[in-house]
């Protein structure tokens, strides 16, 4: 246990039941519960950033691995807590300092969740554009750390097309700015780039500046079913190519639909192979453009297109969307997958999920972000069941496997975390992952910030062993 | 004089007044034109991957100096041939291997220039953003060695929005791939983005992808004149704050309209103080846009607005802003400054210029993308004037401090290079310089890459030493 200084001990978590939720996130179950959960961690609870710069001293004088975490979103064990770490919540460093119209862009805490920043700047007729699918509980500081996409990527781009400066407390607790908070600017390397995606490897954030940009409007949507995955994947293509891009595009397999479905009426249809849900945000020309959008996708081989009239409509058949998460966790435990893989390939690669359900018997709806090439295939299977569980671990590896066959990343949105750290060196080679950790090292001499995720060796994490290594 | 491999001999050029034509680049001549011409330097003309990764392994094991050079069309000296170096250019690497509509990305070859990228998009209905003033003959490397903009940035971004993946040799001839094809990727750290902008300090850029979206329409174009910077710089801000955000937004000073009408008749009116050009491509809206345009201007205090009724009135507004830096060029000689600063301080840093420019007795003419705040004032003096000289890198070091007392960076879009280091570290810190410098020993600990530009000590550089250190 680690001894702070008298600034930073009222922060520190004393009761063990609240501690114990801090120690875990949203990622999967471990492979192997007896041996992965860490013992002898400390959690902080930092309310300032001298608490983080504090924290940060301590730490690197004491060698104690650090664990940055916001709201524990992640869901590749990227902010579990590992054996002697100090868990460092930095939740409530959740001020919106500056909107500013004039020169468009905001100014927040790590803390801030990203529907928080959204409203925030739709109060002041503007827009913040990355999305995920957790946006009403996820943090903009764990946003940057995984460049965090969702929904509106196809149109909207991810984080790191949104962030334009970062404060970052790094190991030893020097405060070091990135970037510019003027609209360009080319000073020497990006280091807001470098930072935005690194997990918690290099230091922890504790303000950032994003730009935002005019609002568009509420958006309206088009459903359509299709009755095979090749023309659902041929209307995604046109789509893409239409001259006002969608700004959302999501695909749904038949499992997810049965999921949504067992969950509530949100006005899904009943059978199909593949549904698409379109949506225009184009100031002045929703309804024209969701209408034009479901030509496409009739001219794609869609079976069926329904185009909602109104905002409440739209507003429907996106919850459905939205909730799909939440009913499929409510099927069993579940391993969220994240392949991103060239658009065309999409299909190639929901067959191949399909035939791993089977063969590996366990069930993988798929969904995600197909205007994005981006899929979230959810492998479920029974809590407690050991074998399902490691069939579970075994069709996950084949996912991997087959994204990176196609020409794809193990990683569109989600990042590493400590779940996909032996797929993450078989994407880029052991001499990129020794050249990562030299980066790192710049930052992070001991090596203490964040040591179990990306680069980090295999070890015991609280909640998530990940695949052998 | 290096002597190098024989794949590579037949590629060194051997004839003088070649050569020297290879030495130099589009920065402003020297402050100390006797000290600072660089000597015993080796051009090389790569015509492939395998050129390069000669000239580097070669490089490295000597200790040579590589300054790597496209179209040499660097306004900072970032491209020029220093004391004992291999200058290597790439310009014959201009393949365009690729373009894909269906995933929207091209894949060249760093010698293809901005505008042919431009073109081969378009063939396919496509369209690639940035866009330099040089856009007819820089190339794409460079535009990814300096994250070039240009005049589309405020719809379109910067180099590093577009870029999505490289391959950089590296000192010692290793191949780095860095990024994704794939539409997103979050794999460890994001060093495609810190490769662009990196000023070919950490190595040579030999592949590059860049995404592609729907081409937009031809541009329609609205001129209006202002009778104070004020008014001006309030159209700015309301033009930014238009839901359908222009695709241009250009400001151009009375001295810079001089020159303009100088140099021919691009119908740009006698008087004012100021000129905005603003541009909508917006498809199916152009000159709904351009009118309502004029309309917010004229709401802020235009004296007069000229919407252009067709495409080639458009396009010959806009030559006038193109020829521009040609024009200021006949003047004299020319120091082209690149603050961006605070859209709501552009008047503040005008005025400033004009004051520096009476002053120290120099003609400032400023221009620039107004609706990024990124504006370039020229400072011109008479070729061969040691005093007059002398005085512009007074106003040049002037403006530099205006920009970053008002919030702003000293570089915009075109780069450190070697005329700006001082600056550069007036404006990150020392500290940020020695972890830059740290960085840079990742990819080239032996620090041979571009070592006069951006993180380089004082030294002798062909054509341009800049501030005194």
């Amino acid at each position: 246990m680690a001894t702070f200084p008298p600034s930073v001990q009222s922060r520190v978590v004393t009761d063990e039941d609240v501690k114990r939720t801090y120690a875990a996130d949203a990622g999967p179950e471990p492979r192997d519960p007896a041996r992965d959960v860490a013992s002898d961690y400390t959690v902080v609870r930092a309310r300032d950033v001298a608490d983080v710069v504090a924290v940060l001293e301590h730490a690197q004088a004491t060698g104690t691995p650090v664990v940055p975490q916001g709201a524990r979103t992640s869901r590749v064990g990227g902010a579990r807590a590992t054996d002697g770490c100090i868990v460092l919540n930095v939740e409530a460093l959740d001020a919106i300092e500056t909107i500013d119209p004039v020169e468009g862009i905001a100014v927040v805490g790590p803390g801030v969740v990203n529907a928080a920043l959204k409203a925030a700047a739709a109060e002041a007729g503007l827009f913040y554009g990355p999305d995920p699918a957790s946006t009403a509980t996820c943090t903009i500081g764990g946003n940057v750390a995984t460049n965090a996409g969702g929904l509106c990527c196809l149109k909207y781009g991810v984080t790191a097309d949104w962030v334009k400066a970062l404060d970052v407390v790094l190991p030893g607790g020097e405060v070091m700015r990135t970037g510019h908070r003027t609209i360009k600017g080319v000073t020497g390397l990006d280091l807001t780039g470098l930072f935005v995606g690194s997990e918690g490897t290099l230091g922890v954030t504790t303000r950032v500046v994003t730009r935002l940009v005019p609002a568009p409007d509420p958006a309206l949507t088009a459903l359509a079913t299709f009755g095979s995955l090749d023309e659902a994947v041929r209307a995604v293509v046109a789509l893409r190519l239409d001259r006002h891009r969608p700004s959302l595009l999501e695909m749904m397999d038949r499992a997810s639909l049965d999921a949504v479905r067992g969950f509530g009426d949100y006005g899904f249809p009943e059978e199909s192979e593949a549904v698409l849900l379109v949506q225009s945000d184009r100031p002045g020309h929703t309804a024209e453009d969701v209408a034009r959008y479901g030509e496409l996708m009739t001219a794609a081989g869609a079976v069926e297109v329904a185009v909602a009239e109104d905002r409440q409509e739209a507003d429907l058949l996106l919850q459905g969307r939205r909730v799909l998460s939440t009913a499929v966790e409510a099927l069993g435990a579940r391993i969220a997958e994240d392949v991103c893989v060239p658009v065309g390939r999409l299909g190639e690669y929901v067959r191949g999920a399909a035939e791993a359900a089977r063969r590996f018997d366990v069930r993988i709806p798929v969904s995600g972000h197909a205007g994005d090439g981006n899929l979230h295939p959810s492998i479920v299977y029974p809590y407690g069941d050991a074998g399902a569980r490691e069939r579970a671990w075994a069709a996950f590896d084949e996912l991997m496997q087959l994204g990176l066959s196609l020409g794809g990343t193990v990683a569109g949105e989600h990042g590493i975390g400590s779940i996909k750290r032996r797929w993450f060196a078989a994407e880029v080679g052991p001499r990129e992952v020794e050249r990562q950790r030299a980066i790192k090292a710049v930052f992070d001499p001991s090596g203490i910030m964040n040591p179990e995720v990306v680069f980090g060796p295999a070890g015991r994490v609280a909640g998530a062993a990940g695949p052998a290594t």
